[in-house]
């Protein structure tokens, strides 16, 4: 085993706080990681909340990940002592069923084994997150991190940059089609970036007039305020995909409307309830809601890969290890631009 | 103006009664049909009682027709007199909107003109449908009806026969898929015929066991009964498409569970209310939910040319024009196999 230190909750009442563990052992096919990056998902205050359902005490969270190898196993081919690498949302996969065999290994039947709050597939060794020192993990479910400088702002591409990347791509967003994104937050700003990259016509669809600006700076051509039913109107049937980054209950069905013949409104956040479609929406212009979930280790290299290529990041605010709770109580309130990232040498 | 006679309601409160009223007359592009048989779907009951908001009274619905072209204009080329003939849901169309170009015509951005209980494009002239002795329509929108005898069969695949067909062939369903039912009424005993038709292997799913020897032998390779836990939890994950029918108020949860990884549900029936969907259920397994609208002329016409060549015709009970109440009652208790078809020569 491992001694790591780092700063989890340790029931669901607590505060973030500094606490030592032990990470597993590591195998030939291991790297083993010293953190210098870790973004805060608000995920990870859901999971230390027990907010989604009981969590596995301590939850150490964290999964948007870089730093870098200071040991490999005997069988690491990939790694190498000195490498700059990155840990996403999950660290290992049943590896066999078919998602997994076509690289969709975050839609593994046997369910993905996340990077914290879960349990390697020995199904009793529990996983811990990169607000911690170090990581150990399969050099399978490692990534290249090919950034030269500002890793910080490269930590959050490992969640929110794959889960606004791969919809994208894999609704084929490009020249040529008009794209909203709808909410301007961790995923969204990243949204934009990704949609405007890849030569789309962006509009950010926000209800906080004060964000249009950034919303620009960041890449988006347009900016509507979906509060303003004039301006709502005007956009009917305006746009091939909207990016719905929302995770708070709201009427989808205005957005729908905004949707074009054949439009598609990509789902990459979780309300709280079911939300309520009117199927006549759908129906009458033949559009379609879909959910996409983070996205495999593959294209979560391309991503990586695209990002160092074309000079994105995600936009943060660094804070020390001693912040974590302040910063949870900013990302309650949408109160960050647009990620906060934890600066590891600060433990 | 051409005198007609047919059946329809003269408000919302009145029984479908006879009527005497005048359709438009025969410009050079029109044929002038004999009606011989038309089929009655359940937006017919709807529109007729005003529960799709204010209708233009008088009603005459029906927009499933078959008949005899008895007369053509100067400048018809494709219709002669004697030739068969069918009416679908729309009789026009902007025909300049890039929908109209693409064949599209049911999402006309225009708005298609509907076979009855609309206007022609000038705006002032009211459609009335086919309950009635006969149609005066632009070639263009008049479909080609190939089928040699059970001419009552072919009427309701207008309707209940594209709006089946369409989404199908759209989502590409063909051999190796495994496509799911839901609800076996006009729409739904279509549904699992072209899709049995296509080579897929098709379950229903039903509220009725009743219903279960009517499926397999409308070509259901499995039947499954939606209200049993334990035979829906079987199916989790197993269907690449299910095409919902239903227009009442389900709930579509549990039914996206059965769906696969990128799995897609199509809907083709409005309930009366919005619908709840789990955004985690979609985003979990990038699933789909989509929906779709009857089919353009082309796609019609190549839809009526296939079930000619595969010997598919709706299931039907033929009626007298004088029984459209009683069988009004029935559509609406779900008592009909699977569509009831108006003999025309009752009138």
């Amino acid at each position: 085993m491992i001694a790591a230190k780092g700063y989890g909750a340790l029931s669901k009442d607590s505060h973030i706080a500094p606490l030592e563990f032990n990470r597993r052992a590591i195998e030939p096919s291991d790297v083993l990681i010293d953190i210098m990056y870790c973004g805060i998902c608000h995920s990870d205050i859901h999971t230390a909340r027990g907010e989604w359902g009981p969590a596995i005490y301590p939850v150490v969270p964290g999964h948007e990940i870089v730093g870098k190898v200071i040991q490999v196993g005997s069988a690491v081919t990939r790694f190498k002592v000195g490498d700059i690498a990155g840990v996403g949302v999950f660290v290992d996969s049943c590896r066999t069923c078919s998602p997994c065999k076509k690289g969709l290994e975050q839609y593994c039947e046997g369910g993905m084994v996340p990077t914290y709050n879960g349990y390697y597939k020995d199904k009793v060794t529990p996983t811990y997150g990169g607000y911690s020192n170090c990581y150990v993990i399969d050099e399978q479910y490692t990534l290249r991190i090919p950034q030269q400088h500002n890793l910080a702002g490269v930590a959050p591409l490992l969640c929110a940059g794959i889960t606004t990347y791969s919809p994208l791509k894999y609704a084929g967003v490009g020249k040529g089609h008009k794209v909203a994104v709808l909410g301007l937050g961790g995923l969204g700003h990243m949204a934009v970036k990704f949609a405007a990259s890849f030569g789309a016509e962006v509009t950010m669809l926000s209800t906080s007039p004060s964000k249009e600006a950034d919303a620009k700076r960041l890449g988006a051509h347009h900016f509507a305020l979906s509060t303003d039913p004039a301006q709502m109107k005007a956009l009917k049937g305006q746009f091939d995909f909207i990016l719905n980054t929302v995770a708070a209950a709201h009427d989808i069905n205005q957005f729908l409307d905004l949707l074009t013949l054949e439009g598609k409104m990509i789902l990459v956040g979780i309300p709280p309830e079911h939300s309520a479609y009117s199927a006549a929406k759908l129906i009458s212009k033949r559009r379609t809601i879909m959910g996409s979930m983070i996205g495999g280790i593959a294209e979560t290299q391309e991503m990586l890969d695209y990002c160092a290529a074309h000079d994105i990041f995600s936009d943060i605010e660094l804070i020390s290890v001693h912040d974590i709770n302040q910063a949870y109580e900013r990302v309650i309130k949408s109160d960050v631009k647009y990620r906060f990232v934890i600066d590891m040498t600060t433990l």
